[in-house]
């Protein structure tokens, strides 16, 4: 590998021009052996985010994180793979019923997933509420689930793309983690290592979301669908709305109860809608789109392939799901239409009711959340409940109940509420 | 002092936004104690390079970085104050004959000096070169220094802007040199605290200087004008050229010896003419413009002073100086007008004679350099000696000679030369 200097790579994208391959190669294999330090990664990181970089360096710089650990490998299975990456909203439990769904309609879901921090959760922490459930697989114990279930949802291992490890944490204290091409190359290193053969891609867009506003998750998707195209994994990204929390639950054992109900046939409408949509691009993409999920969801083959999942990682799907031992009913105001139930208000209510963490190894509660009773567009009466929030630590109720403060309206009777689109629009 | 957090202060700055008092009085402060981390700080002097500071926060910035070590105070002197600082130039030996001359004309000046790193060298490598000479003063050996000679220049003790000490070394590493806003900032926190009443800035220009076009040196000469008028210090600037290097020679004793014959009334005319201008602004700066320094010079009296001046910190100004063992003569390639020599090619020379440094802290030769026997516009003949290395490892020689190739040009006899002024301008 050719030898530069990190000084000269940081000036040179300071300055406004193109890093060049060896540049890259170099600065991500340096830092990863710590010969860049930390303060020269931050200050570059920082001239990324100010000044960008074009499709050439982004390809690159996730070529070279990818480059620094290993790789997996699912050419020995029987069918097409197809994993699915949601850039986090609240109440996003899509991967519990969509990853049991595309396996019973034939194609293998490899999904490495993480842990939540922050007011959206992570799917690990929902599968976990699960009585006996575990994250952990071997490689081996990965694949045979793979071939003999179809799906798999576990812990992504430390050796998939360290550099990116290292660097999202040094971004995380640097205030450079709002860059859309380290935001893409992050994401993008671990799919693209982990080995799917095709990738849909869900970006959240709205006030739950990381992104705000649509011309930002347009970039975004863009740039990941690129990066995965140029790496040869079929890529393709949906936009969603995220202003709204998806279904009528936010929290990790409430979530996993609001899936089963889906695929048990039931569940909100916006969720069964999200949940086929991102199924019918996983299976256009491993080339099975003469199936369709909707019949395969009725015909209830994708909850046996959610209990064959769940056992298979040591859980039991008959075993009654953990509750939290405390609950806190919050009644409508007035008598009208819920005009507006902000997500970012509901996440951060039930993270800080205890269904997420502060910090990075803390603990969850499984039973920890909040439910809502009725969805923008729906008539409510003065006094009914609206919300009902669950903890096992009764004195959280109050900063909880503190985040949801002007976090929804209710209408007078007759406002007309017109619902937006779930999915906005498609990339790729 | 309220409590930031160093994400919400690198956040505002990488948006574009300014930094409030509180916001910077706290980061310099964290970042001295170690709160904050080098990697935290190279990435806000990132923001900062690409995104400025306007006047209140670069004065903020400065007079936090004063606060964070100790001041001087010369108020009980029986005169006036005056100070320059040169940010640098090849062959710049100015301060030599400049301090024992404004001295002679009445006003006292204290000189916190460096030593040298890279292609310019340092004044206290300069003096040393000189037997007996010491750089270390207490700061009452400096006050007496300064009431009896009027003239001191020893190194800056570390307990000045430690902060700004810190962040320079940070800066040299991260590829944050180059901002505007810190350099100014890091040379008035220095000057500021030193405690002067006024300061003449020598802001070079040219391929030798830190900043190469006017444009740069302009902003960055009124920056720091702006810095010390704010905090109370009398303060111009002089655009002086550094494309040229100044005088016969760059080395160490070989300046020593060319700033003794200014003050004996011989020497360089852009040497002379330098010195005189800087003179005048120091005197003006003090309230002694009444003062011709054209006439205290011709009178001897700056010699004297600089005789007590070398005494007083244990140098035998008598003593014969330091040369080098081995020469090496270059000549003229033809006959004609020397029109170019390249004050950067000139200092890279000297440096690798062993006039200058390659890493802090390492020794270096009294009586290495480089004399020219012509400056731009002169007439040379062919064969006749152009320059002369001097250095005590004739090892040197070679990458010396590399330096200087394509650094100086001789054209055909009769071809017009027209000098430009050596001060371009005076911002203030």
């Amino acid at each position: 590998m050719a030898q530069h200097d990190a000084v000269e790579v940081i000036v040179a994208k300071r300055d406004g021009g193109e890093l060049s391959d060896s540049q890259i190669d170099w600065v991500i294999d340096a830092y990863t052996r710590g010969e860049v330090a930390d303060e020269q990664m931050s200050s570059l990181a920082m001239a990324i985010l100010l000044n960008g970089m074009d499709r050439r360096e982004i390809s690159r710089w996730t070529a070279a994180m990818i480059a620094s650990g290993e790789r997996m490998d699912f050419s020995s299975l029987s069918r097409p793979t197809a994993d699915k990456h949601s850039t986090g909203g609240v109440g996003d439990k899509i991967t519990l019923p969509l990853a049991p769904l595309v396996a019973a309609c034939g194609v293998a879901v490899p999904q490495l997933s993480g842990r939540g921090l922050g007011h959206t959760g992570g799917t690990l922490d929902k599968l976990e509420a699960i009585p006996g459930w575990q994250a952990s697989l071997s490689t081996a114990d990965m694949l045979r689930q793979l071939e003999d279930v179809g799906a798999v949802v576990c812990a992504a291992g430390s050796g998939l793309a360290p550099a990116d490890k290292k660097l999202y944490a040094l971004r995380d204290v640097t205030g450079t983690v709002e860059a859309i091409p380290l935001i893409a190359s992050s994401i993008m290193s671990k799919k693209i290592a982990e080995g799917t053969g095709s990738l849909v891609l869900d970006v959240k867009v709205g006030t739950g979301a990381f992104m705000k506003d649509l011309e930002r998750a347009r970039e975004l998707a863009e740039t990941m669908v690129a990066l995965g195209t140029d790496a040869g994994v079929h890529t393709v990204a949906l936009l969603t709305e995220m202003s709204v929390p998806l279904g009528l639950t936010a929290g990790n054992a409430l979530e996993v109860r609001e899936s089963v109900e889906v695929l048990e046939g039931g569940g909100p409408a916006d969720v069964v809608e999200l949940t086929l949509a991102l199924a019918r691009e996983m299976l256009a993409g491993a080339g099975r789109d003469d199936v369709d999920p909707a019949e395969v969801l009725a015909s209830g083959a994708a909850l046996d392939a959610w209990r064959s999942m769940v056992s298979a990682q040591g859980g039991d799907p008959a075993a009654p799901l953990p509750t939290a031992r405390e609950t806190h009913v919050v009644t409508a105001p007035s008598s009208g239409v819920l005009t507006r139930l902000d997500a970012m208000a509901v996440g951060m209510a039930a993270w800080r009711l205890g269904a997420g963490r502060a910090t990075q190894g803390a603990a969850v509660q499984a039973g920890a959340g909040v439910e809502w009773h009725a969805r923008p567009g729906d008539e409510v009466t003065s006094g009914q409940p609206l919300l009902t929030l669950h903890t096992d630590e009764p004195d959280r109720f109050e900063r909880a109940l503190a985040s949801l403060e002007g976090g929804y309206d209710v209408s007078p009777a007759g406002t007309a509420y017109e619902p937006g689109p779930i999915v906005i629009d498609r990339v790729g």
